[in-house]
């Protein structure tokens, strides 16, 4: 069901051939109301594909009747023709439904620096817009997918209310977002102010703690659509709650199957003097290749991890330093502690605690080993 | 010849036990004066190891007399007994001399979190001092090496007075220095502040410029001895344009046998508002592991260098950048240009040229690409 869980949308997911595997690569999610606001959060690469630069555009009244979303092409780097591809195919989605080009939003993923086929995106346009149906939301997600391996999707039901979203990324996962597409509906009744302060509180604690390779987007869209079709108004403080835990059952989903990758690694920060902070230190070990090279190697090299602390500008005493690795502290207080042969990383699930001991603060920040899969993923990558 | 080129300097290098091949793992090098002027340069990482906490202190003085190194174990986060067995291995060395201790340099390298046997670094000092000679420098350089496949050496040859260098280093190689260990020699005759200011003016646009991936290591250190043997003081201007040709040559060497690498990256860039920024563009690029996994499997992928420069704060439009792979332009004012596969990347030497069209600075940084073996060999390493 995904983002057609909740009362007032449709969805398609077709095949325009913009992909030359074949495979479905155009989505396309309508609100049908009463409701159209909406919010949106974007890449903060000052490179931003042209879809971007439409869609940041679009969103400013804080309203959007629907979002088409295709795969095989990121429309970036295309000068004017890209942008005019994009702007065309809102105003065929638009005269199509017959709104405001101005309340369709673009989205694009795929390989930088090659023209988008606008045939091909405005026939599968129409195509998409004659799929439309209040069950087409598994179709949507599977149109987005680049190197997925799965479709990944999340329903949240509240008290009347529901929310459903669908996401798609593998690779240039990274704080800011990252080579990501995620569309998240719902029914709930809420002006777009209401929403964009919900997606932003729930963004921040998730999708940008993702930082699977360091590597940030020039195409990224977290966007949501509120049809407020249920006629409920949820308390804003339990619609985040639930938001957030739709942003972050997306994120894991992302993170579980990051391009190449043999290990989810959770990054806890705890005992750091700010928040800030501590999401500096995660990050920082999150894009230490050596690191993450060691992990894949089933190698508790902690000794990388304190390397990687001592590049942040965080509060700490790197010799009052705590390291623990799926459960066994390694490192105590800048020395030795625990054998490292007492610590197995044979299980995916990878947990990394850091205790910083320099104030209460904490943050959690989640990234993938770097394995040869990766390596030969993003070595092939052309599509 | 090495360290040992320039007059006035004896050097060793021998087996100590510290690594488990039993390869030469010890090195020693002795200025004889009649000066003892020296400076140095030490990692950025505010996580540093024994060694480096004890010659920093050491060296404040701007003299040393002798430094010993070790590879086999890097003394990092090993506590007080750690600090113990640098201090103690200095003071070894200091009376096997007949000097203090304080003009001892200790610098280490291998595995971060283990204790170095003080037992085998004191008789493999003892070995090295008995094996001192004028033609040392050879042994010394492959006793510093650990996963370096060859020596790096360097001379240069000035007017009565010459520069000699070593050093080791093939991975943890990033800004602010790297799992890089450099001693060089000189029988020029110039005080510590002058030998400084060279240092810091070459390694500035050498070493500091050499972002193999992106890692910083903990135990860096490049250390600059003048015996004044030759009894001449040459301009300083000469001697900083000589030392930074030994420090090239030595960089290029490291970037040359870096970790698992197939391409050598030169990054090119020009047109920017100011030389910091056009650094900041140049690292953000080597440390893109899309870009660098995309030049392993040749593919002159361009749009993961935009994405990357998008990351950085420097002054561009990104939709007025031009990037050139191996002499072809494949995007001019963000747009492609000439087709990608106009674009060779077989060879080992690569460039990338930017042009951000911002200003007049440039700077060149120098990096590799991310291979299958940089993986294998990060998640392997244990010595």
């Amino acid at each position: 069901m995904t983002v057609t869980a909740p009362q007032g949308f449709l969805a398609a997911g077709v095949t325009a051939g913009l992909k030359s595997s074949g495979a479905a690569d155009l989505a396309l999610v309508v609100n049908e109301g009463p409701s159209t606001a909406a919010a949106a959060v974007f890449t903060a690469n000052r490179a931003k594909a042209n879809p971007i630069l439409w869609s940041q555009e679009a969103m400013k009244g804080g309203a959007a009747r629907a979002i088409v979303l295709n795969s095989g092409g990121a429309n970036c780097f295309t000068g004017a023709q890209g942008f005019q591809t994009t702007h065309a195919t809102a105003e065929h989605v638009a005269a199509l439904l017959g709104i405001g080009a101005g309340e369709v939003q673009v989205c694009s993923t795929g390989l930088i620096g090659e023209q988008l086929d606008l045939a091909k995106l405005t026939e599968g346009s129409t195509a998409a817009h004659a799929a439309l149906s209040a069950d087409g939301g598994a179709d949507a997600a599977r149109a987005i997918m680049t190197t997925d391996t799965v479709p990944k999707t999340a329903v949240h039901e509240g008290d009347g209310w529901t929310i459903g979203g669908m996401a798609k990324g593998a690779g240039m996962l990274a704080p800011g977002l990252a080579t990501m597409l995620v569309v998240i509906t719902t029914d709930a009744d809420l002006p777009s102010a209401d929403l964009d302060a919900a997606l932003r509180a729930s963004t921040r604690v998730t999708f940008d703690r993702l930082d699977s390779d360091g590597c940030m987007s020039t195409n990224d869209q977290v966007t949501l659509l509120a049809s407020g079709a249920s006629g409920i108004r949820p308390d804003l403080a339990d619609f985040t709650d639930a938001l957030t835990a739709v942003c972050a059952d997306l994120a894991t989903q992302l993170q579980a199957d990051a391009e190449g990758a043999s290990h989810d690694i959770t990054i806890e920060v705890v005992g750091a003097a700010t928040e800030d902070e501590a999401v500096e230190v995660g990050r920082s070990v999150a894009r230490n290749n050596l690191f993450k090279a060691a992990v894949f190697g089933n190698d508790p090299n902690w000794g990388r991890v304190l390397a990687a602390i001592g590049t942040t500008s965080a509060a700490f005493d790197p010799y009052a330093v705590d390291v623990s690795m799926n459960g066994v502290r390694v490192c105590h207080a800048g020395e030795p502690d625990r054998p490292r042969d007492e610590v197995d990383l044979t299980p995916r699930a990878t947990h990394l605690l850091i205790e910083l001991h320099a104030g209460a603060a904490q943050a959690t920040v989640w990234t993938n080993d770097l394995t040869h899969d990766y390596v030969h993923e993003n070595s092939a990558y052309s599509s």
